[in-house]
Order: structure tokens, then C-alpha cells, then sequence
């Protein structure tokens, strides 16, 4: 940490500053310019530093920190890649993954419809939500532990992993019995209940970036995961919300290089969410293939005005597959497989 | 709902937008243009409407919804203020009403040193987490229910109601036994499990709006908790999250009106978390009465250097003294109390 | 400046950094952490620093700026406020002053029956735009000079200084020979010729802040014109560009205080823009003036449903009398006048 | 255009609507539902439509366009791809084309061995500024007419027709004497006085978007060049400003798809602003690519950590023309060329 001192800041000022930080168990280093005197924070403590205390001192202008808030997740810590097991794949291997599925879902018929068609387009996995975080409470909210069994029952048929959104951490006993992957939607990204729930549960974990949250908030949310031990993490970039209203969300796909190089976690990109219509879906889904993303995860369903959420971003399975055929050779321009 | 076709849209493709909009249950009227055909949706049904099923049929260009999402937040259909209880007082009211305290509840001791002080100055409640939402895990995540304990206590003491943050919906029966008035906090403003579960508890609620919601999606939320019979809803501006990084956030000072405009529920303004500094609190406090707000809730701490959390935007009890003085006088010039 | 290398840098790359800093003409020093070595740059030397270059040497993690990029617009070199004189009166002075008039000079008898109205009211001054920046080349675009020469009847008749727009470099000497405060629009602000040509003309300049500019940035454009010796310089917030569609813009209110810390320059407020709507205007003018805004300016218009422009958010005549006398009431609760 | 009625519009509120659409020259149909009356507007008229007209009048809810305000951008009028030549390529063609160059022009030398680096590794075209916009009026500002002659020097030299920036519209035949193509900035994007005198220069012009200005605004901006008979516009997405940090601005890779099914101009990426970190630049290069993008800008400098401008994104030349290998492998994966 560097705590920066305006320019009027007197001796005492300063002194006091360097108290604090001997107290706070660390070494203070001064460098005093014409106009302002820099202190360094060095060394190891049990205390940690509480940046904000600092920047409340007398004639501080500012605090910087030097060092990463999450460990965890950091490259730094761990240069090798994280790979998530994912129906025999590895989510963060050569190969680039794809799970796809419906919004919802909505019938037993339904999504054992759309799991054999996405696997046979070349999907690695099955998304659905039998809980949905609906912005209305007119909206429809799921099917619950039924939908729950009908992915179960989907799985069956297909061989596919199930992928599906936990929103009550008192019912992730329920919802991990049913899934392979619980998904983290972008409204509880900093649900930290609810992350502490599924970090104990040691369930293999898909953490969407919540739709104003920084790409460090999201390695911050990823650490409350880990820091039970439990190191099945996908990131998930989804969008972003900016002033921008051509489409439902900004794909931040800046955010794939650079988590990439902050951290060993596999990092996987939703273009469904992220443009919010289906027909700039394929052209973003190569982009992030391109950008270096570890995995898609689409939204497929056989009549989208039918749709019970979501029809104006889903897929239909026609269109998916040639996606899948799509990404298949970007992956190879790249380097990678598909 | 309006739908309006593409400048290509073939007769039958209109057509088709007309079936399906009487099989909804509803009338279609047709508005034919020299480019475009635009067709007004009218009546009742009790299918809901789906917006995004009609965007997404054939040379659909745009789905225009015409009535507001809300209803029970609406002011069209409740047009008299809704008052909330506090201390003897009602926020709503003429009286602008104040909560103050310290992020977090730290010790016995410093809860009622800060009751007692603020309560002196004027305020109205006591706030004060015991349940601490952090970014990080390895941050201070509060007392948990010993905190509460010592939040009841200077309640004993000062007599102040207690409003205090709940994070996790098993735990709202014990939050509820201590708290006056429930807080959710900004990263839980669309946990919907969260927003049921005090909806069911018909306690008093202080909805804080989320960092990157709109203020239809705050209001949404609170649909959320109206829609169990719970009216006691106090909403709550607390910045959003822009690109300026001079302060944490970017205080949203238009929605204050907005929302007295769209909504009968009180809007209390956050000026710690909407500056982030406390050197721009009182200018923020004063501006948010100037533009109407009913309430504030400000953070209060003796030793902002030594805060387990939010130190750089804590008031001096002396300097938060000061400002209710001085919110007084600005009640006053736009004809209200304080 | 300080320079933080990566946990891994070698002496080699820390030696580098040195040297490079030296031959800048700059001290270095060093403070060796556990992980972190900080290298702070003090000292004076004609070679500016140029943050980039550091930023991309070998190992080098980030490089911090100290002191702010602005200097004459600063309030550490410069502690007094500035004051620019207007019609007697002066902005950045106790009195808080308000300029008035409609988006577009329409008329000679429109821009007289308004200057006339709005004096009346008590305005300080007369706004009204000649030429006009508009997003679409097919909207009306201003009368020109003749426009200009409408204003400077309205003037003569009322007394009222204008404060009219410039566009064009080119035209600075015809706009400075008939307005007293020439007006930089939002989307100009960093048009870094047309801010030379008016440094250079020595006029009085409001500067309004870009839709997306930073605190920052304003006060960097205000440097611009500044460098030239022209100190004439009133900041104007307008609002920012956000994720809310509610309004037109969000009103950055906590950009008043910040800029009353950082600069000694006047900030104006503009609620028309910031708002967008005007049932939302006197809400937002008593704010910026509680929050310690200088002066206001703000758009009417007798007819707004015949406006050529931004009729969406012109108050008429009557409602802005009504206003400036709660500003006045406003004004003296915070120890000011108006 | 339609006119959204609030629910308690009274009949003569209607009426009125209905006249003031009639004397602007248009029909009205009126659609009447339980809760709101919608009036569609139709017809032709010289007179056009002002939405905030309407906007403002007695209980009216909302306006909505319907035809998009540009016309000659616009795909709807103008189906078939432009295509503008640039070295015996073309801009808007199968192959996709690579201009680069330095941020700044900063010497003969410097300019003429970027400019045989860039074209060895395969560039069609060279960047480089001799007038630059700086955020800071102590920054280096360019050469001026000296650069445009190093650059035309080194255009003898390589054969590379030249982009520059262009920011005084009484500079326009200066510039326009040696580059091939004139680039109108981010920051100048809707400064119209330039885009008046670069649309009636009848030269190519690359139109970047401003950092906050939606891919609308981009359209509008592109409209007023063409409204001059100039229909040689490339528009080129440079990133736009967010809340996140990690990066300079946040991609919108979105646009690209979004902007080739909306207009028929070609649509150029530069990956060195839109991240502003050189090592990130191949991975945006590459999803730009995959999304549809028909050329790229890139910064190119031998020794980033002396240039004087933008050395943080700039490119090595080895870098370089590694990247045009790889976005040739892309282009060919998404059935292009490069």
C-alpha cells in the first residue's frame, strides 16, 4: 500500500501516518518530493490494512494499494489453468466447450426436446433454469424442484450434465442433487450468502458477472467460492450494463483477455444475455472464441415466440447448430479445438 | 402494447401478429403507415402479454410497452402517500426524518456511544450492520447476532429504533426479532428469495436501490415485497455506479423526484455510500431535501480512522450535529420539517 | 509519479526503471517490499513525465500519478475563489446567479418577449442559442447571425448580458462582438481548437462538462483556455451519460462539491439538460443550489409545444418566476443569497 | 411517431393531440384501450415531426419514434454494402483490411520505418497524427504541416496511403493535400462544424465514435457527412467509457454486428484504444475479426516506452505482424479474407 500526502501535510501529519502503519505491525518507507511526501507500506502483519483508515487521516490525498485483494483466484499465485471436469472435457483445456439449453424450463417435452437437439449439435452440456429471478413478480418464476427432475430426466435420455441456477441458498442441497453445475446468475453475484453456500457445497460452480460489477468484483466473489475449498469455478462474462440501449447488455470481451492473465479460472461467455437478441448471437459467440473464451453457454429454444423467457435471445436449435459448426473453425484458426 | 412492423412486413406477417394477439385474449387496432404498420394491443386477458415473444416474430421491428410494469408501486393507482412508522414519527411525511450510525456494529460500546450521539443531534433511528456484505471474505463481516444483541441494547438505551441489514432469508425470524426496520442492502436488491421473504415478514423494509438498477427496477423489486400485503416500504437512493471515479458512486439526485412522481412509497437518500467522502456528505444531504427527499440515512463514527468498515465516509458525531442542524433550515425553505 | 513493478521483476528491470528516471532529469526512490517494489519519482526537471512510456517497460505493474494534471485551474495554486463578473453581479460570489432563455433563439419577438420575461423574473442574464449543435442534420440548426443580432436587441431592450453558443472556431470574433459570455457546449468540450480560439479572446467562457467527461477532464479543457490568460472561466455541470433512461442525463450533483475542492473557478448548473424533463427542474435547481452550486442556467420558453428545440424541458415563464423565488429561499438556508 | 396518452387523458386532451398532428400535415389513428389511448401518426409532410412537441403537451405519456432519424446511413434505403477504396483494396469488401501506424508522428525517420515495418507485415494503409487531440494542453500537440510531409514522405516511400486526424475545420485542405483519407477523432465525433467541412471535401473519412455516443449517435454523425453527396465514410468502433477500470474503454464489440445489419457503410475496429493496453490488442483484433468487421486501426511503435503518445497500446512491429498472420487465419474461418 502507498498512502500519498497532500502537499500541505505537516511533519506531525506525517508522523502520525507512520505511527499508524508500526502500529498496523508493518514498515513504513518515506520518499519526500518537492510537493509530495509518498510512504510506502512494507512487510507482513496479521493486521490486515484498512485502506479506508488511512485515506481518513489528517492531510492524506490519497491510498493506493499495490497488491491483488484476492489470492485465490490470482494467477500470480497459481500460473497454471484451472480445468473444470465437464462431462469427460475440461472447461479451461485446448478444447473450447459449449452448454446451450432454454431460458426456462418449461416441460418435461420441452427440454428433453431441446437436450437431444443440442447434443446433437455438439453441445457438452444442458442449460435450463427451474428457479428464475424474474425482474416481475407477475413473471413467471420457474417450475421448480418438477423442472429440477425434468433436467434430471433429460440428462437420462442425452448423457448431457445439467447447468442450472441456484437462487435460495436453502435449497442448494436440492438443487445440487439434481445438477452438475450450479449457475450463479448476475444478480446474486454478490450475494455472499448465497456464495458461501455453494462454496461449502463443494458443487462445481458456473459465478456470472453481475451487469455493473468490475472484473476485480468478480474475482472477489469467485474468492468467497474458494476460500471454502472448493475450486470448480467458471467465470461467466454476461454483459454489462452501459448507456448503450442497441442491445440488452455491452459484451465486455476486453474482460476475457484480461482475466485470463489476472487468473487460472476458466473463463466461459454467454452472448445470449450479453447482446439480448438472437441474431447478433453467432457473431459475438466467434468473437469471444476469438477473444480466447474457454466456453459459450446459449440459449436454445425450438419456438422462441412460444418462449416462456428469453424467446427474443434464444436460438433456434437449426441456427444453433450451425453455430457450433462456426465456432468449431474459429476455435482451430485460434489454436484451440472445438 | 404496441407492436410495430418492419417497413417490409408482408400481409400475412401482420396477419399472424393479429392471431396471436387474440389468442393472448386481447383486440388488435391497426395503424397503417406509409412505411411502417403499427399495432395497438387492447383489452384484458388473463395470459399476461410477453413482449419478447412478439419481437421475435417475422419482420417484427420493435415491441413498445405502453403500462408500467408496477402496479401496487404505482402511484396512478394509489395516488395518496404511503407513511411508514418511525419513533412516534412517519417517514412520508412533512417531516424529514433522519437514521444515522456507523456502517458496522463494532462493540457494545461504541453502538450506544453512537446512539447517544446521534441521538442528541436529532436523528430519528439508529442504523448499524451486524450482517456486513463485503467484497472481500477476508474483510470484517460483522458481529452477526451478538451485534444485534448490542443494537437492541441501545435501543434500550436511547430509545431509538434500530434499522439493521439482513443478507440471509433463513435468518430473517432472528433479524426481525431485534431490527425495527429490515435493510437491503444494494447487491441484494434483486435477490428476489431475499425480497419474499421480508415481503412475508410485514416488517418495515428499507429497500436500497442497486448500483446499476434503474429506477423502474428498484421499483419492481419493491413490487416484490408489496405483492406479499407488505406495504411498509421505504425506498432508498444510494448512488449508482457511473463511469466518474472522483467519488464511489454517482448520487442519482433525479430519481428523487422520479420517484415521488411515479411512486407513493417515502424515498430516503444515502449520501455516505452515494459520495463515498465524507467531506461531500452534508452538501449531499442538503441537496437531496432540497430535491424532496423524505428521509436520510447517514454513516456516523467517532474514530473514522479506526472503523472496522466505511471510515473515508463517516461523519464526526460533531460534524453530523452540525448537519441536521443545517437540513433543518433547508426543510424549511421548501416547506417542510426536520 | 510512483512506479510499482511486478512481484517478479528482476534488478535488472528495477535498474532500468532507474536509470530511465534519471535521465528524465528525476530522483528515484526505492522501497523494496516482500512482493512489491515501489519506485517513487521526485524532483523537477523540464522533461514531462510521461506515465505511458514507464507503464510499458519490462515488469512494471502500474504507474501512479501524484499531483493533478491541471495547475492553473487548481485551487492547491490558486486557494481564492475566482469570480467572473456578470451584469454587476458576479458568479462565484455569495449571490447566486440564474441565466434564463430558451434552447433556440426562434424569433426577434420570441427572444425579446422572453428576455423580457425572465429579467423580470430575475434572471442575471439572457441565454438563447444562434447556432445550434444538433444530432441529426436535418433538425433546425439556429438563425445564425442573425440570431445574434435578435440577441442583441433582447439586450439593449432588457439589459440582460447573452450567453450564446460558439461552434466554430472561425466564427469566435462575430459571436464574441455580439454575446458577453460565450458558451461551450457539451459535445465541444474537448474540441480543442474551438477551447484555443476562445483562450485566446480573452471573453468570458462557459465551459459545460461532456456527456461522458470526467470531473477531470473538465477541469483539464478548463486548462486549455486558461493557458491563454483567459481566467473568465465558469464550469457548468449538465448532467453525465448513464445506464438510467428515466431522465435525459443523471445529474452529477456530487460533482459540485468535488469541484468547489479542486478548483476555484465557478460551477454553474444546468437542470434542463440534466434532467431532460421539466416538471424536474425545480427539484434539481434547488439541489445544485443546496449543494453549493454558484449559478444556474436554465431553459424557458412561453410555448414549449411550438419549441424548435428541447421544448421537452423549458419551463414557461410563470413557473420560472415561481422558481427563482424558491431558489432565493433555498439560497439564504445555506447562507447565500439569489 | 406515436403518441401515448396518459390513463386519464380527457377527450378534448385527445382532440388536441389529434389537431396539432393535422396541422403538422399528418393522419391520426386513434386506438382506444381501457387504460391508455395510443394515436398513431402517418402520412407524409414537409413539415417534420418534433417528438418533444408532442412530448409536452396536457397528459401526454410518452412519444415513440418509429422510423429511424437517418436516412442515407441507413441499410433499410440503401441495401447494398459500401465499399470504399483504399489502395486498390476495398474498405467494405470480403478482405479485410489493416491500417497502422504511430499514435503520433514524431519525426521523418520515426514515420518512414514504421511505415516499411506496417507494410512488410502486410498493412494497407498508414496511421499517424501530426495534430493531436490532448486531454492535457501541456501534452504534446503534434507537428502539424511538418508531420503531414514526413507522412507524405513516407507514403513515396512504402506506397501506404495516409490516415490522419483532422480537428480544425480551416485546416481541411491543408490535410486533405496529403492524406488519403481523413480521420475525424472520438472526441470530435459530433462536432458538426468539422463534419459540415469534411462532408463537403468529398474525401474518404474514418468516423470514430465518440467514447460515450451510442451507435445511434455514430449514425448521425455518419449522416451529416453523407447529407454533403460524400458517401465515402468508414465508421470505426474505438471502445466506449464504462465503469470498468481494467481497461481504457470497454469494446463494444456488439456494434459491430449491430451497425453491419443497420447501415451499409463499412465498419473498422481499433483494438489499440478500445483496450488501451498493448497486450490485449491481438485478442481484440481477432473477435473484431470473428464478429464481422471489415478493417482494423492498430498503434504500431518500435520503442512503446518512448513514444510520445499512446506508448502503453502500442504494438512492436514483430508484434505486429504476428497479429496479421493470425487475423488472416480468422478471416479465413469466418469465410473472408485478409
Amino acid at each position: 500500500m502507498i498512502v500519498v500526502m497532500k502537499s500541505g501535510a505537516s511533519a506531525k501529519q506525517i508522523a502520525s501516518v507512520i505511527t499508524r502503519i508500526e502500529e498496523d505491525g508493518y514498515a513504513a518507507h518515506l520518499s519526500e518530493g518537492d510537493h509530495h511526501t509518498i510512504i510506502g507500506v512494507v512487510g507482513e502483519s496479521p493486521t490486515p490494512l484498512v485502506e479506508d483508515n488511512y485515506a481518513t487521516m489528517d492531510n492524506v490525498d490519497k491510498v493506493v494499494r499495490i497488491s491483488e485483494p484476492y489470492k485465490l483466484a490470482s494467477r500470480t499465485f497459481h500460473p497454471l489453468d484451472t480445468q473444470v471436469p465437464l462431462n469427460g472435457c475440461k472447461m479451461g483445456s485446448e478444447k473450447v466447450l459449449t452448454i446451450a439449453g432454454p431460458c426456462s424450463v418449461e416441460s418435461r417435452e420441452q427440454i428433453i426436446e431441446i437436450a437431444c437437439a443440442v447434443k446433437e449439435a455438439g453441445a457438452t452440456a444442458l442449460r435450463g433454469g427451474a428457479f428464475k429471478p424474474r425482474t416481475s413478480p407477475y413473471s413467471f418464476q420457474g417450475h421448480g424442484e418438477e423442472g429440477l427432475k425434468w433436467l434430471a430426466e433429460a440428462r437420462e435420455v442425452t448423457g448431457l450434465p445439467i447447468v442450472t441456477e441456484l437462487m435460495d441458498p436453502a435449497l442448494v442441497d436440492m438443487v445440487t442433487e439434481y445438477a452438475d453445475v450450479i449457475q450463479i446468475g448476475a444478480r446474486n453475484m454478490q450475494n455472499f450468502t448465497l456464495l458461501n453456500a455453494v462454496g461449502k457445497s463443494q458443487h462445481s460452480v458456473l459465478l456470472k458477472r453481475g451487469m455493473s460489477s468490475t472484473v476485480k468484483d468478480l474475482l472477489m466473489a469467485a474468492e468467497y467460492v474458494l476460500s471454502h475449498g472448493n475450486t470448480r469455478v467458471m467465470l461467466c462474462e454476461r454483459g454489462i450494463r452501459t448507456f448503450e440501449t442497441a442491445t440488452r447488455n455491452t459484451s465486455d470481451i476486453n474482460a476475457i483477455p484480461v482475466l485470463k492473465q489476472l487468473t487460472h479460472l476458466p473463463v466461459v461467455f454467454d452472448p445470449s444475455h450479453a447482446t439480448g437478441k438472437w441474431e447478433y448471437v453467432e457473431s459475438l459467440s466467434l468473437a469471444a472464441v476469438a477473444a480466447g473464451a474457454d466456453g459459450l453457454i446459449i440459449e436454445v429454444h425450438p419456438e422462441p415466440d412460444k418462449a416462456m423467457s428469453d424467446g427474443r435471445q434464444s436460438l433456434k436449435p437449426e441456427k444453433f447448430a450451425e453455430l457450433v459448426t462456426k465456432v468449431r473453425r474459429v476455435a482451430e484458426a485460434v489454436g484451440r479445438k472445438a
